[in-house]
């Protein structure tokens, strides 16, 4: 063994790193799921990870039942630090049944939000009323989020239902399309029972889908590794749990056993 | 779509959320097991969602390796937050196989709980002392949560037993009886190895016991789910995560696409 | 039932806790695995159960993408408490795959690591490299923890295998012999894919090994008590979650129902 054939430290890591783009990035998004940080946690975990988050979805209807002072707090420091902080679609989907669509999305405004997601995991929305939904809410200066899916156990869509859903969200004015997987990825959309991808029907996501477009959802290690191996590490994938943050971003880099073949 | 026909925010949201109690409340109580929070994490989850938590257990004998100071600074905090904070069945258990369950007791008093855990998951222990066990510390001045179920795994009590247990506790002074789920919520009572309820165990259980009496530990989502849709949203559940509260309290109001259906 | 007769609290409890030695120890060691938590948890953790962790290892390569002055401040903050911090083995074949070892070992040094892991998880390095770098670290002044085993899934090396990594490794200067065990605790090593132990290979394992020189990586609550009952409450035990150190702490003194039946 050579000692002194050692090269320096920093130019051999960033060999690998430099595909990833700081932020405000628009390919190789990381989202997270915030079922509920406390605000020490929430800080906690930007100082940490900020710069590998780039959307922080408060999960469920939790923003709901925030008290506010805390949620106006997680606004303020995530803008500070560049994370676009939006609730789950299912409180977009209970104000939708509500009947008051355009009360959530101006006090979603009013509050600092800058961001939405418009999804029917639970619900059903017409075709038109989801991209009028979209509109709306372009309309009033919020970027949109739209998620493909239904909740239930088991579901999944065609994949020529996902391509049409896709289209119209996009051409409606929606940013980004994530694909429902759910907290745990698991017996829903491409996963099945132990979350094993189905690679057949993924496989025809891809001839039809552009990946930048897409956001993942995919909480377990081997869908995130097999994600990246197929689109490459600037995959957009979320709900990943805010322990997790760093896991996933040192598979980006090849900085865990399971991607580190990708330096050689 | 008519944007102009809809309602408020407010209203609406709280139209679910009305059956919901607020703090002190004797139904719908959310019991967290805490097995090792750092002090800050502690008062992060008390200020985030101390709403939502009625007790707080120290799992197992955790109380008993918490370094003094904290464990005095959780006590004092949670009381703010009119949170009951009590040490696990477990360390109970112990003082009594050691022979010094006054002093346990009397200690108990002395740092300032005001709740304690009485149970026979691990040791055996008379009918009759144990009903003297929840006299003595109710004598104390300490309220009584007692828990029925052994933690071996795959153990099932007869619904007999579990209704014979319960009601000597109740009338021994116990506030509360905890049905046994473990941390893990598998392969222990009424769950099986994945975690599925056994329904007809569970429909004899309920023609003979008192809901608001019985406090279920359920640390998975489906438990939860098929708990409250059986005895509704003011069931007791136990041996909830941190992390899960929000989504527990979520679930409660039909803020999570689990219980969504309750709103139409 | 005699209230008269119990002695008092604490003597009783420390009875079976006087076994464990308070740190620096040599036996009964807890490795945590650190894969991403904040400063304040850190500190936090620290805090509330400094006491029980001897080793926290930055999973995976987490150390390289953890911005600088957090890292200086964990570093401060471990050493405080007498916990070692060390960097994951997957950084250092990042590092030795790069061609920048001395580089690699000389960057710990300067920002105050006193421990390094070596290992070939999922490189392939030869007998007299892995001899080499051992000694190198040594010569360095830094302590070596070494690790045997390969990460893929399903990979078990042989006992003979095993013996002679350990044997080489401990001869070139390492102070503890990992057993590879993963994040998760299944399907490696002599965990299957639910994370049962192979208590034949174990068996073997356990005629040929020093216990007081071996870390096992054992993840899982059953994994802990087999391994504790097996060899001692002083098992060195790897990859504990931060969530776990009281768990273990409680399993190793008998405060946990699983392990409650030592006291008998």
């Amino acid at each position: 063994m050579k000692i002194d054939s050692f090269i320096t430290w920093e130019p051999d890591l960033t060999d690998l790193s430099k595909e990833r783009k700081s932020k405000p990035r628009e390919i190789g998004c990381t989202m997270v799921m915030d079922k509920g940080l406390g605000l020490t946690a929430f800080e906690d975990l930007c100082q940490l990870s900020g710069e590998y988050i780039d959307f922080l979805k408060l999960g469920f209807g939790t923003a709901a039942i925030t008290p506010q002072p805390i949620l106006q707090k997680k606004l303020n420091h995530a803008q500070k630090h560049y994370i676009h902080l939006y609730p789950g679609g299912t409180f977009f989907e209970i104000a939708w049944m509500q009947k008051y669509f355009s009360k959530y999305i101006n006090h979603l405004c009013k509050l600092g939000f800058s961001w939405v997601e418009i999804s029917d995991g639970t619900i059903s929305i017409s075709d038109s009323d989801r991209s009028s939904c979209i509109q709306y809410a372009r309309s009033e200066g919020l970027q949109v989020l739209t998620e493909v899916g239904k909740k239930k156990s088991g579901s999944v869509l065609s994949v020529s239902e996902v391509l049409k859903i896709y289209e119209q969200d996009l051409q409606a004015g929606a940013s980004f399309v994530i694909m429902e997987g759910r907290e745990t990825g698991k017996n829903i959309g491409m996963f099945d029972r132990e979350g094993k991808i189905n690679t057949t029907y993924l496989s025809e996501l891809q001839k039809v889908l552009t990946p930048s477009l897409v956001i993942w959802e995919a909480p377990q290690k081997d869908q995130q590794v097999e994600l990246f191996e197929r689109f490459g590490v600037q995959t957009n994938l979320g709900n990943i749990a805010p322990h997790d943050v760093l896991s996933v971003e040192s598979l980006r880099r090849g900085l865990r056993s399971d991607t580190l073949s990708w330096w050689t």
